[in-house]
Formats: structure tokens, C-alpha cells, sequence
């Protein structure tokens, strides 16, 4: 494969995505914090489908980050990424310094209103202000077709959607299922800050949900019993800090009714605590959700 | 001259704007309210010197208005703004309904932080935040390559200019010095509220720039001693109201040292009452300023 060409500068990609429209090419952007794995090479298949030529952005945005969180312990793999792309057909890796997307005195912030409270926004203030500003960014810089978002940050994908159709960008926004190991571990750049046992005890996750969703096939409609039922699961896990455990329209993000009627998101965020860290408190958060679908069970019985 | 088109709805203009850059054409957009006079027509011109397609936005954007102001009252001349657009050569006439702006749902607003805050922002809450999310629409609606903006509302023009730069749109913004009336009044499409003594009373603001400005080229350089002629001239006014009336930096926006060494922004806003409305509390506020050159003229003795 030709190796992808790395671009830092916002103008310089412009100019490139100029050219590749005017000669009728289709362009696919994926933006990405880096730390790069199957899960984010799923992105970049999709895009490849849709588009003759793909961006993968690889920013660690500042922004998106609180106080207390991991940016400084954000894995930043850049060449192994750069491989990665490589192999995958990527055209253009976009690479800024973090003065190209925020350059002296920055000072407009984007901010998606009620999708941004509930669920990870309720834990992490100012994050989604942060998603949704680099975002728009990143499309402006790369003018894709296409954007392509993971559908494991359920709560971004919903943000973007709403984003781009509320601010009038002319870009299609793409969800692609999430990607798992073998035994059932949502795929993150964090799951790196996991040891052997938490490792094991973070499959409580997609076990609960997998719960869930049995479930729901056996004719539970009641989201207090699915929700106990999930908490059962977690407390499997000694070490697993709930953050949330929710059921939730997949689309506004408003609290499901009692009994679940239509398409329904479980959503989970847990943390666990990262042992061997210079900083005792130090934990991994992870997060993983389904859409739980009743009616399509009750069409077939 | 060819009408403009007419065009109601946003996936249209992107198309047409698609199209023109594809046979290499440049475009223009001149957002505006409506209500054109001959300030407008030099942004239209401006406008066709710098791009081969010109588009005049005809938008009252509802989320600009506060809650007591004048958005029911704001003049919509639709049919007389389009026989100017007509005759000044425009290409298209966006004028969208409020709806095809802010779809149903919409929950995403803009905020440029510290250029909102002082003059206009301290007296109306959330306007900017309304203008900084309506010309981000506007320009994703129509894709332009240059945006023409007037200098009377100064504070705008310096947020749409930090609004393009920090969010990386690939767009110039410039701004087209104020045009005025014979006598100095500044155009505005709210001076037709004023009758003919409050009109004769405006007159106040630009009088007050000149006496400044003609204080500066005197050797005067003392900030208060400039803003206590600029009370003295307002004064002269009996029913003026003045909103604010200060020097600040003209791109921070951020207040002017007790002496004036570089360029400075004199801004004024002016409320006049408007006799015979039916709501007597009625009012019509005008603003003005000018960039004073204290160098400039240190420069030439």
C-alpha cells in the first residue's frame, strides 16, 4: 500500500479536499483520538465503501478532557497508527499540532444542548462541549461526504447526528456496529490500563448486556427488572465502579418509559481502578450499550 | 438584469453551491436581515468585486432577538428586497423559513465566549449566541468563499471574523466600512421607526464620532476626556437614552487604556423612543462607532 499522506496544517488539508471534490472524488472522513484498533479499522472499511478517498484525523483533543481525567495517560502511538492506516488504504492522515485546531485566542465553543446532559455528559462536564466543537472543526478542515463514528460512544454518534443536521453541514453521518473480542470486550484505546484480573472483571459488560437482551427475548418488558437484572451482573465484578446503567431513547437520549415499548439503548459506563499507576485513585473507564429492539422479538414469537 | 433565483431551502443551495465551485466559480454570501438599503447594496457590491456568484441571505433570525425587543416589529419587505437584489445583480436570494434553519429539535447553539460578552452582549442575552449560530448556518448553507459583513455592527463583524477562524471555516470575511445619509446618520433598517424629530435627534451618534475624532486629531488622547465630549454631544439629544458609549480594542474587544495609543473602537448605542407605536414604552435602538487612528495622525503633524 502507498503510504498515507500526513497532513498538520488545516489549510493544507482544505486545499486537498478542494482538488479531490473538483475531480469528482467522494471524500471520507474518521476522526479519531488515535491509539488505533480493530475497532477503529472498521470505521475506516466503511469509509473506504463510501468514498473514494478516506481522512483519518489522529488528535487527542484537549478539550473533550476534564480536570481529572486521562489526557496525559491518553496512549499516542503515532507511528504504529501511521502502519495502521497504511494497511487499511488510508489516503490522508491528518495529524494536527493542537494550536492548528485551537489557535491563539480561541474562544467559540459548540454545544449540542439536551443530548449533552445525561450519561457520560453527567460525569464528564464539559466533554461533549468538547466532541462537538473539535468535530465540527475536523468536518470543516477535511469538507468530507461522510463521516464515519463508532457506534460504542453512542452518546457522541447521537450528538453528531444532531450536530450536523442543526447547524446545516452537508456531510451523511455513518454509525458502524461496535467491534468485540472473541469474549465479548468492547474494543477501546483504554483497555490498554487493564490488568490480567480487571481485564476479566470488565467483561461484566457486555455480559450485562447480553443479559439484557436475553432477557428481553424471554419477554421482559419491564425496565426495573431489566435494570436490576444488569446491576446483578455488574456486582459480579468486585472492583467495578458504576458510573451508570441506563435505558434511554436511542435517539433523544430521554429516560425510557417503565415498560419498554420500542427500540430502547442500554447504555453502561464502569470504571475500574488502573493498579501499578503512579496515582493510587488512577482508573480506567469503560463504556459499552446495545440498542435493545422488543417489537422485532414480538414479530417473531 | 435576470431575477435572482429564489431559494427556500438549504439541500437546494448547497447544490447550487456544489455546482458553481465545481465550474469554478467563487461565491459570495451577504447575510442579511432584510429590510435592504443602499448599506446593504455596497456588501452586495463588495461582494461581486471579489466572486463571480453572489447570495443575499434575506433571513429575520428569531434566536438574535431578545425576548422585549423587535423582532415582531422588524421590518420584512420581501418583495422591494428582492427588486434591489434584482437590480444590484444578485445571483440568489436565500430566504429561508424559520424552520428550515432551526429543524424541529434543534438544540445547537454557538457561543464565541469573551467577543459576546461586553457592549451589545451586556445589554442583549443571548443575541450573539443567536448571530454566531445562524452565520455558521448560513455559511455551511451556501458554501461561499468570501462573506461580506458591514462595519456598523462592529462587535458582529469582529465575532463572525474569531467564529470563521477558530471553527477553521475556509471562508474570507470582510467588512464594508458604514454607509450613511448626507447629514451622517448611519443607515439602519430600523431609522424608518424614527419620525422626523427623533431622526434629527439620532443624528447625536455621528456627531459625537466626529467631535472625537476631531478631539483626537487635536492632540487629545485621554480616554475620559474623549468619552466626556462624546456624553456632552449625546446630551444634546433630550429623549436619547444611551445604552453605551465606550473605546475598546477594536479586535479583543477588550476595554482601551486611559491613553490611546493604537487603533480604538468608539462605540455607541442609543435608544430613541417610538411616538405613535401602539406600546408606548416603544423604542428603537441605533448603534454607530468608529475606529479611531490616534497613530496615524501622529504620524502627519
Amino acid at each position: 500500500m502507498t503510504p498515507p499522506r500526513i497532513v498538520e496544517r488545516v489549510a493544507e488539508l482544505q486545499a486537498w479536499a478542494d482538488a479531490e471534490r473538483l475531480a469528482g472524488a467522494r471524500i471520507a472522513l474518521v476522526p479519531t483520538l488515535g491509539a488505533l484498533h480493530a475497532g477503529h479499522l472498521a470505521l475506516v472499511r466503511e469509509a473506504r465503501r463510501r468514498a473514494e478517498r478516506v481522512v483519518v484525523s489522529l488528535f487527542v483533543n484537549p478539550t473533550q478532557f476534564g480536570p481529572g481525567e486521562d489526557l496525559a495517560r491518553y496512549p499516542r502511538p503515532f507511528q504504529g497508527d501511521l502502519a495502521l492506516c497504511r494497511d487499511a488504504g488510508v489516503d490522508v492522515v491528518f495529524a494536527p499540532p493542537a494550536g492548528e485546531m485551537y489557535p491563539p485566542g480561541a474562544q467559540t465553543w459548540i454545544e449540542v444542548a439536551e443530548l449533552s446532559r445525561p450519561l457520560c455528559g453527567r460525569d464528564r462536564p464539559g466533554h461533549f462541549r468538547g466532541v462537538a466543537t473539535v468535530v465540527a472543526k475536523l468536518l470543516l478542515a477535511a469538507k468530507p461526504h461522510v463521516a464515519v463514528f463508532g457506534e460504542k460512544d453512542f452518546q457522541q454518534l447521537a450528538l453528531v447526528r444532531r450536530l450536523a443536521a442543526d447547524l446545516r453541514f452537508d456531510v451523511e453521518i455513518v454509525g458502524v456496529p461496535i467491534v468485540r473480542e472473541a469474549d465479548g470486550l468492547a474494543l477501546s484505546s483504554r483497555n490498554v490500563h487493564l490488568d490480567r484480573a480487571m481485564r476479566a472483571e470488565a467483561l461484566a459488560l457486555s455480559r450485562s448486556l447480553d443479559a439484557a437482551e436475553a432477557a428481553l427475548a424471554g419477554g421482559v418488558r419491564d425496565a426495573a427488572a431489566l435494570l436490576a437484572l444488569v446491576g446483578r451482573e455488574l456486582a459480579k465484578a468486585p472492583h467495578a465502579r458504576v458510573d451508570y446503567a441506563e435505558l434511554r431513547d436511542p435517539e433523544s437520549l430521554a429516560p425510557a418509559p417503565a415498560r419498554l415499548a420500542g427500540p430502547t439503548l442500554l447504555a453502561l459506563a464502569v470504571r475500574f481502578p488502573v493498579r501499578g499507576a503512579d496515582d493510587p485513585s488512577a482508573c480506567v473507564r469503560l463504556i459499552d450499550n446495545r440498542v435493545l429492539q422488543p417489537e422485532s422479538l414480538e414479530e417473531c414469537p
